[in-house]
């Protein structure tokens, strides 16, 4: 069994000072990684530490940089968070072992990522656990642009051929209009209205487009909080279940 | 054209001292590096950094360590080193984005590494200098072994179909028996006995093996001393000449 999981940024960051770690909530992070019994890759995103740098330099997943300095502001500290987290459960005997997406992706230039994922399916293979990141990439034509640990999640969920993907954010799972969590997604349509997803071109990368890549693997993915992470870890569903492999 | 680029490690640490730069020799190819007008790819050894560490947890080319602590050890050391030529670069104005072995290959159960370089090829074509170290990568089987900086450059000037190659390292060229700089070697068979490479089963890795790795490739290689690394960037062809792309 392999097993996908994406922490957001914000859950193991705190979101308005930069650079500033939550270290409450990485170490019950760290903890809950503990127990996991599946071949595990973790993805974590950027939080205080990715966010800031990339706004500043005006860099996102679309508009890229040809500055160095800027390429190396916002990788750095997305490498500090991660080396971070990696020693964090490395202290805890989790074999894990840091994957820096500048170092393997690039795209080309209508934007379609290439990842090759030998060296993440070898790690597994060898009983470690890779940690990657929200991060730049390179792209043709537009120098250095942002790949969300979001991407990160679908493209290797589908390349690796996940069992099982996990997004814990800070929200308890896909709220319904009422702010209740949705417990079952198998159709965007479905949900269309609680989650604003009302037209086929959104590209706000929030929850609509989060469920809709999602939608599209051949594997169920959960979406939890924080305080579900065990549970999940564990084998459990929580939170909200989007899709069936069907 | 595209020019691969090997710093040894001896050329920019203090080879007895742990993780010690060699600040003026590391300033000084920086300098050289400023010139070079070919798209440029900067692959260096580990030097004080990455040895002492190898051998301190007894993992080599062919050995490999499951010991994440171990990995991190070894391979942050190299990232270490590499943040640091990086920053040297960029303080020129060298647009250098540094590139993590780790993150980016691996090798099957026979030790053979692949090591897609489309990463490279991208931002080479985006005006950057990509800059790597020997590092460690996974192998199926051994957890992770040694892929040294020399391995590298024959890789990437492969696969990248590099036009010339460096090779700078603290000896000004291929020695012969006296001591003198032999100008041009198209045959192992011609300098065996100056290389002690005399049968075909040399590992050493020493220089008798670069030597045949580099006359394996379909560009001409040089292998020169710190002192002309400008010469080499501006075209020159000093030291040892290896291999004539015939």
């Amino acid at each position: 069994m392999t097993t996908v999981l994406k922490l957001g940024g914000s859950v193991v960051t705190v979101k308005d000072e930069p650079e500033t770690v939550d270290d409450e909530r990485l170490a019950a992070a760290a903890d809950a990684v503990v127990a996991a019994e599946d071949d595990l890759v973790v993805i974590h995103g950027g939080g205080s530490f990715g966010h800031h740098h990339a706004a500043e330099h005006g860099v996102s997943t679309t508009d890229g940089t040809h500055d160095a300095g800027a390429v190396q502001a916002i990788h750095g500290a997305m490498a500090r968070l991660n080396a971070r987290i990696v020693a964090e459960l490395t202290e805890r005997g989790v074999p894990a072992v840091p994957i820096h997406p500048f170092s393997a992706g690039a795209r080309t230039g209508d934007g379609t990522l290439k990842f090759p994922p030998e060296q993440i399916r070898t790690a597994l293979g060898e009983g470690f656990v890779p940690v990657l990141h929200g991060d730049l990439v390179v792209q043709a034509g537009e120098g250095a642009t942002v790949l969300s640990g979001d991407e990160l999640v679908v493209e290797l969920a589908s390349a690796l051929g996940a069992d099982r993907i996990g997004v814990c954010s800070t929200v308890p799972g896909v709220l319904d209009g009422d702010g209740a969590v949705i417990e079952r997604i198998d159709d965007i349509r479905d949900v269309a209205d609680a989650l604003g997803a009302s037209d086929a071109t959104d590209v706000s990368g929030g929850m609509a487009g989060k469920v809709r890549t999602l939608l599209a693997l051949s594997a169920p993915a959960q979406i939890f909080g924080p305080d579900a992470l065990a549970e999940f870890l564990a084998g459990g569903t929580p939170g909200t279940t989007v899709g069936d492999g069907g």
